[in-house]
């Protein structure tokens, strides 16, 4: 039975407790938030303690924890969590800065405790699907991944300034999926962004919509399109062409129900959001963290994977200002 | 090159006498129809002659003809065409009295030509694709067979009291279906009708809703749904469940577009009606008859065929009126 | 906070066990089973006690049982529970007995607690969202529902030999959506069953393949086609034709991933069977049930409603044998 | 009724010499190719006369001529045509060479005649219900427009070699779809190409899969990718997304059936290739002309259009060379 403490109460907060409780072989031990009173209040839902971040890294009885605090913290919380001899499962990004988040890996490393990042949609039914459809070759050679990843809303503007930016803070997870899909890192990065949806963003020096496109080595190509809004809903959709066939993984609907009338046939949006769309992922999510710490195997999504992710973020940003494809060996360093 | 009269110039006198012009083995060379000034037209339009039914049936000239005039001529002059040694093909149903549809059978099969009824939805590309699939086993042994056909407003009431009623004006093409896709003609029949889209048409006898359930001697049923009102257009599917799976052939749609947004996605309609979701048919019915006549195979659509459809529709027309289950035997005499 | 007996510790005992202690009004209390290793294997999995029947139904702090023993049990763990004061939410069939279920019904009523009967298909998202689509008059006024439901194989013949026969043990549950989509009972039952897919059901005198039209005094018509199997999983689908247009509820596939090749697209199969469509049902059932008892509303789906459903699978099972429409009243006596 | 010479007697020839041959309001009267028994050929299936390119064009009873010539004579016949006062319908592309084209240009519009350019896809009833609906303002403001565009299987490389490369043959038709579509030219170009698919193709200098992202000067974007091999058939499809949501144009299936069985369900593949996919939007086309022509209105798509297709092809093919984004205006000059 693997004993945790959760680092962080807010709304993904929540969504991990619960995970974390639901599981056979995990049991919540405490909650720490430096909002007290969410600490307070979650804890008491799952009937566990609520204490400070460092009382939870500090106590020799606690296994893992779950950091799903504010990214400027992470990695503070996974140096002093993995030296503190906890297996860490934290929130995407591991950091906004490429060159801090190279610096806790090596100190992660060191301690050589087992530290996945939270690329949840790896753990979506349908994009693992497609992904093992594409590994036993049932199209072919791979040749060009597209990815549509479109939020219902954008967020307020003080969230933007914030946030690192669209590259880092929701393309992100996107750049992950490439990696992961490709099983590769891409060559270089050429990335075209524009502020339409939300002038206000532009005026914070972010994007809101952006097309880039990754190249890599041997040839192979991405494409990922984002929008901070789909007046629809949250659209999710990865397509993968290859030279025996095309592998799609649409939306999950709100139902299955369709209406016929004169004016056409209307059935169901996309699931609103993240929460709708992958609450089924958070949960096989965290049965692979557990299983992994259990059984000393490596965890799915690793550090690396996390800096990798963000070092093409950072290209794309670049990209993005320069109008020219950047070499990805040039931003890694 | 098969020399062609075409018998009625009314709207579906219009169609075939498109596709008897555009087929490559095919000539239309004369048209006929009561309403002088309709063959006249039609017969401009293809630069061919207006003549009455009777010099056109005489002319030895003439090879086939297309008997596409009002119901109630339709014996007579399958009759005379096959006496007079021309092939023909015959829009459906053969006659609204089954009496007088089995002594045409014996008189045209005395002549010794070919006689194909118009049974277009066999040559639908959808329904011949899974129809295909079915004889070559790709669901096993086929068990339950349903037919949903609705058309998309009701006809007027008076042509409703000249039609036969649903079963032999409407439902008589699914009846064709049912026999064609099973391979065998049913057993029994057990009818339920009701008038609910337009009280005008139970008060003149008929119904305007109705399900038909057929059962075959080797225990396979069929169940037929038809309504004479679908707001959405032409509703047209078939559904085969075998041992090992099931077939399903949708409707064809106006076009691809979906729009989504916050109320919902909405996408096309089915095809408006006959015209729109069977042109390709009649193009590949008359291309069926050409190739059977001129090759000198038989007809894939016999006059037996129609007068089994028509047997069907007498028993259904009977259960529904009894509400109870009428052995087709002693409706075939 | 509802505290809860749960009478049967088989599958669907099993199922729920997860929603009684998942729900925040509910909390499990006790379980009995006639099998005294499930009941003590499940009770320990939630920290509850293994009890007998009658310790669960003579405890006075028990507020509600459920009912999930086997069928010929349930009439009189109803009739006891209410006796006791407990609310009742228990498994259909209420009997395989009408007689036995009418009987039931009376003695219910006299004790006055809520009994809901598990017509769990009723809490399927998407049904539900036909349904109220429905009522809010947005096809117009329903004249032609269509239930397809098929199980993904045949159950054993001592399964078949002990359940009633398809009608009061499968189709039950679309007799209900019957009732419940159309807002009404049906005043007269024709039934057409066969056994194609497997002989030693109708051996055992079973039918395994039927379709069954209910007529409705309105003139409305409901048709409903079952077979005991499907090879491509679990077919639940409804349709709803209105006098402005069509409601369908789909399957739920097991993913939203297709794969286009040389040989065509293949995507996903419906979910393979009830405990994968339904889960979501079960939940929302569970609420339901938890939402009346604590508000003192009434249950959403009654004894009576069971009783309902029943009479018409009596009907069905009369009609099929004999090939006569059968009318309601004449069961219902 | 408008007299037509055709100019090309190869496949393309052929759907045209239809299209012209059906319309109630055209004419063929003559047709020229270099293969002189093709010309032959053709004219005899529609009872005309085969002649020289210039006696077409030198016959001033011909009021209009349609170019379906090899790329290198477009320019050419198109100036020849119109100075002879006929007015043209020309395949795309104007030429390989955006001088040539643009010099053309000059001459046609000296000689004052209707020039219409081949952009098929315009046409199709999907793309073009796409195109109204936005306009319309169906999902209001449009920002981030999607082409996927992939022909069924690569050309030889004997075509390859003077095709003038993938973005002047192949994506020129998705260059216009754009422009058309966003009712905008582009200011900037960004292509990524790369030769996956045969490794002969880019021995000859060109790419076969590649990802060009246009870039509008009010911020919006389109993203357009080409693949010379989709192994389900021909891929054409467009999606827009706008404030108020996402218009989609899905492909056409080869039929509308689809296979349920235990490994999943199968449905049709996409139309084979352009022939069967733009089959109505050739005869659409055609009656575009048609009426233009005769009603004395501006042709829908012009020869401007079919000089800045090749202008945004010219940027792309710098662009995939270099890395760089290119300015429209630096390439148009």
């Amino acid at each position: 039975m693997l004993k945790v403490g959760l680092l962080g109460a807010g709304r993904i907060g929540h969504v991990h407790a619960k995970a974390i409780s639901s599981h056979p072989d995990s049991k919540l031990v405490a909650v720490a938030d430096v909002v007290k009173e969410a600490a307070a209040k979650l804890a008491a839902q799952y009937n566990v303690e609520a204490r400070s971040n460092d009382a939870i890294i500090g106590d020799a009885s606690i296994d893992a924890v779950l950091i799903a605090t504010s990214t400027n913290t992470h990695s503070d919380l996974i140096e002093a969590a993995t030296k503190a001899g906890k297996a860490v499962l934290c929130e995407k990004p591991v950091d906004l800065s490429l060159a801090r988040a190279q610096a806790c890996r090596k100190v992660a490393a060191a301690a050589g405790r087992p530290v996945m990042i939270g690329f949840n949609r790896r753990f979506d039914p349908n994009f693992a699907a497609l992904k093992s459809a594409a590994d036993r070759g049932e199209i072919g050679k791979s040749e060009l991944l597209s990815i549509t990843s479109f939020d219902p809303a954008p967020p307020p503007v003080s969230y933007v300034q914030v946030s690192g930016g669209l590259f880092r803070d929701m393309m992100i997870h996107d750049f992950d999926m490439a990696c992961w899909i490709m099983g590769a890192t891409p060559e270089s990065v050429t990335a075209i962004g524009t502020s339409i949806v939300d002038p206000s963003i532009g005026k914070a020096g972010d994007v809101d919509t952006a097309v880039v496109t990754l190249r890599y080595a041997d040839g192979r190509i991405a494409v990922i399109k984002n929008s901070r809004r789909a007046a629809y809903g949250y659209d999710q959709r990865i397509e993968l062409l290859g030279s025996e066939g095309l592998l799609s993984a649409d939306n999950e609907l709100e139902n299955t129900v369709s209406k016929a009338t004169a004016i056409g046939v209307v059935s169901a949006k996309p699931q609103y959001f993240f929460l709708q769309r992958y609450m089924r992922a958070y949960a096989a999510e965290w049965a692979a963290f557990v299983d992994a710490v259990t059984s000393a195997r490596s965890v799915p999504v690793t550090l690396d994977d996390g800096v990798n992710a963000l070092a093409i973020a950072e290209a794309a940003t670049r990209s993005a200002k320069s109008g020219a494809t950047i070499n990805l060996a040039t931003v890694v360093g």
